[in-house]
């Protein structure tokens, strides 16, 4: 346990320089905020590496030997904070992406481009509940670490593995394997009603103006839209995400 | 047609203000930022009041005689507007939701409480996807007309009413009319796959932590949960809007 009293420590720089994507990809680390984020954290062992906490908060449950502590001033501990609401602990957290392929997977989300963090952090979350394996992210897509991605997903990156992968290459490997590529789509797309249910498929979805990259389109089963009954232009791509994963799983 | 320089003219000021809430429900109007959303208004006649322009761009599509337009000096349009992406084009809309009561609608999506002004916008957004007639909001419910819920809600303000009422006395007309209720509940509910589609139906979604007034729970027909297949706590509240309205409507 080490107490951190001035916001200029190198630690306090350290974990600050977190909240940039090029740091978190150097350092295969990234920073978290609130008790709720960093108790689901240390649910899973290896993924927190340090706890920080101010002065007034309590180390949260489930800390074990291989995490480092540190007690910060509100000063530093406030430097190190990205919110607005006043938090009293945060995290450093490995990624565990890097470790992990996406082939072994018979239920996965696929996503091309999504920019919103929040949308992405939405997604995760709604993945996570729908019981996907895991969540494949195109080298285009918003980065998960990002604060407002990893606030939005409470606590789901956690839970399932979020890989960075080539989504074409993917998809020809899960050909192979027979598992069911539904893309997402407006054209040459049918009602996402028409499809059972099954227990194995990956689901494509897309950037929020764009879409699916019309290349990847080609090599899906089929593609899937959302009937739009109102008015609306479209759906929110982490609304019709939703709508897709709880029907397609059944 | 009119020119502003002066990012101190009282107009300016004026709808500078708009960007609080108190003046808003004073004034009776709000204000939108961006072509897209502003095209989307002028489509509906009587809703915009007053097209605000760069000097820069055209004036958009759609104007009619009871608009009055202003050409701003990019020091008066940037004094108005709320977004950090650059816009050339904002409107002054009228309220349209005191004109409407809420008993004459089949298709019913209630909010009770719901805090999060992008959780409600695109909630408005996919009730308007999924053709629900009206969207019904309890007193403690965000502001609708708050620039991020109508950024998030893309246009469905204008496509469909947004009345704030109270839910409770709702309920109790709904019933005579033998409109079938759904609540959200983690408790004493049943899975949502187990209630039919149906023409008509009203579903009563709550605030974002504490979900739906307890009281409220007692007054539906049925209470609802949207499974949760993995190890997430529970879903983002538009999320399950979309999975729960989509299933409603067959």
């Amino acid at each position: 346990m080490k107490r951190i009293e001035s916001a200029k420590n190198q630690k306090v720089k350290d974990w600050k320089k977190l909240h940039s994507k090029k740091e978190r990809t150097k350092t295969n680390t990234y920073i978290i905020e609130g008790e709720h984020l960093v108790e689901e954290a240390l649910k899973t062992s290896g993924i927190v590496l340090e706890v920080m906490v101010t002065e007034e908060a309590n180390f949260p449950d489930g800390l074990d030997l291989s995490v480092s502590c540190y007690i910060l001033s509100e000063d530093a501990f406030t430097e190190i904070t990205e919110t607005e609401t006043p938090q009293t602990v945060a995290a450093v957290c490995r990624m565990s992406e890097t470790e992990n392929n996406p082939f072994q997977y018979e239920k996965l989300l696929l996503a091309d481009r999504v920019q919103d963090p929040g949308n992405l952090g939405t997604i995760i979350r709604t993945a996570d509940a729908a019981g996907i394996d895991a969540i494949v992210l195109s080298p285009g897509t918003v980065d998960p670490y990002n604060g407002k991605t990893l606030r939005s997903a409470q606590g789901s990156h956690f839970h399932l593995p979020i890989i960075k992968f080539e989504l074409s290459e993917l998809m020809e490997q899960l050909k192979q394997k027979n598992i069911p590529i539904y893309g997402t789509a407006l054209q040459n797309a049918i009602p996402y009603q028409e499809v059972k249910p099954s227990q194995s498929f990956a689901l494509l979805i897309g950037n929020e103006g764009s879409g699916v990259d019309s290349e990847m389109l080609t090599q899906t089963d089929r593609n899937l839209y959302v009937p739009i009954y109102g008015k609306a232009e479209s759906l929110n791509v982490a609304a019709a995400t939703a709508i897709l994963l709880y029907h397609l799983r059944g």
